[in-house]
């Protein structure tokens, strides 16, 4: 029971990836004394309620000596919000079942304050999964203090992103890119080099299939020295617009100190730099079912001359998107 | 039973790929009058016996009245070898089972042949199975009047196989070596180009993973006008060496009139000249999970300038072979 409320709350917390930044994005399920499921709830934009309080609102009278479900250790700290530990005993909770214990030692000792006040507290439920999970971004940046970082590549069969001519649309298919946008959703950053911005004018929006936009935009950063027309697509207000003027992909994650996932999407040299600095944590690749033969190649890395110095990954997944293939790997 | 027998002639015509050509690969089984299995047996190199003779010597006397279950339709022709529709009316068989018809005018009249004898004859059986499976190549020269072709890849995620200094060894790992190896001990040749010899002096010999050669070895074709050094790998003596002085793929196929099934190797410029050409039948992309982000490109087709000339393929199958993908494309 406490198992599928974990699951539940899990799945709860996916609606707050790129929504809750810098906060975690986190969900809770709150179960009546009689262990029904009675309030569902998960992080909201920064300054909202937390996934417990949004769950207990949910519940009302119901959570009086019921049980809290929480992907992440509730926390003891006011900050834009009241805690959430005290808002678990306001509510008369009886039990807290948490996945992962908070290791931000501000917010942290939450389960210390519930366990001081009579309740039954205990971590680990489910916290595989929740680890990797929704959680997994704000975890990576508590531990690294960067945001965690996927290179995109969407290319054929032989490596090309765009024909001699640079043409490109569309070399994978409709459902890479609907799983393309959907994703851009969850982001707090999508990172393009000036090279990319002035030859391809990309909005970089996240669209749903109907063109319409999704709640939440990701910020467009621009990497390099030269600087985006006045009427340039990245200009068009529909999102955060952060122009980095370097070369260094240091300087992306400088400028981004509340990002918790960011995504490098090109062109071929800015992917190469990320990947030569050793700042890539996963590497999607769409992978269409065509041969170019030639054009345009997904990676340049200008510091490779021998096989030797190629990046090794690890395949975590394949997965089937319409015709194309979506290979996720992380680094070795 | 006759289902199961079919299966099993089938997977013993395996054996006899690239080792009959140019004849069939087939596979027969003899039941006998129970439906108990008396005899299996595939086609023998050029001028031994066909399957069916090598399945009722197992079988010997407990053939009479049994049943033949075999890949092919019985062929009618007196070659170099008697016809098997005569061997199985010899050994009292009262039942024939094949799957495909044979398309060959010269070889066909089997089934009529031991049907106006008495036997009872239908054909069809696994029908789709055989098609697909061993007989596949032979079928398809029979068609369309040359080998089958597969092109071969085997790259990095971003299309590359050699690092700027042409280090390429090894690119992908063990398991996808020893498939591409097996493979080769099934095939009638494998085709590279003048540059790639001349670099990489490969022997494109067939070996198990202890380095012992197969006992199948492929023709060793090179295509281009450049002449091997006396020396080269490839004029070792391990199997027949056929140089096409030509940049033309159409040169190869005409080069060899028996062949079944080859492989295109590469380099990049022969891949893409057979594609350019139309005469890939089969594309296998040997994926290591790795990114080199500079060298050199799968395939290079002169052809391309834009995104509308791309090759569409259809994706058939993705197999893991290791850290490895193995994905299998026919020609849209």
């Amino acid at each position: 029971m406490r198992e599928q409320a974990m699951a539940t709350a899990i799945a709860a917390s996916q609606a707050a990836v790129g929504v809750s930044s810098p906060n975690p994005p986190v969900g809770a399920v709150i179960l009546d004394a009689d262990g029904a499921v009675v309030g569902v709830g998960h992080t909201q934009p920064v300054g909202g309620p937390h996934a417990e309080v949004m769950a207990l609102r949910q519940a009302g009278p119901a959570a009086r000596g019921g049980t809290a479900v929480v992907t992440l250790e509730p926390c003891n700290h006011t900050g834009r919000t009241g805690p959430c530990a005290q808002a678990l005993l306001d509510a008369g909770v009886a039990e807290v079942r948490y996945a992962v214990a908070d290791p931000n030692p501000q917010a942290s000792g939450g389960a210390a304050a519930l366990a001081a006040a009579g309740v039954t507290v205990a971590g680990g439920l489910g916290e595989a999964d929740a680890r990797r999970g929704p959680l997994r971004h704000w975890l990576f940046r508590q531990e690294h203090g960067r945001p965690f970082v996927t290179a995109k590549i969407a290319a054929t069969l032989d490596g090309r992103i765009a024909a001699p001519d640079r043409t490109s649309q569309w070399i994978t298919g409709p459902q890479s890119r609907e799983h393309a946008h959907a994703r851009r959703a969850q982001l707090d950053a999508i990172v393009i080099g000036t090279g990319t911005a002035l030859a391809d004018d990309p909005s970089l929006t996240a669209r749903r299939p109907d063109g319409t936009l999704h709640t939440h935009q990701p910020t467009r950063v621009v990497l390099g020295t030269r600087d985006l027309p006045p009427d340039a697509g990245l200009r068009d207000g529909a999102a955060p617009l952060v122009q980095v003027h370097s070369h260094d992909p240091r300087d992306v994650l400088a400028a981004l100190p509340d990002a918790l996932w960011i995504l490098v999407e090109g062109g071929p040299g800015i992917v190469g730099a990320f990947l030569a600095a050793e700042l890539v944590d996963e590497v999607q690749v769409y992978l269409a079912p065509t041969i170019l033969g030639a054009g345009h190649s997904a990676v340049h890395d200008a510091t490779v001359t021998t096989l030797s110095q190629a990046h090794h990954l690890r395949r975590e997944s394949v997965t089937e998107l319409g015709e194309d293939l979506l290979i996720t790997l992380s680094p070795r």
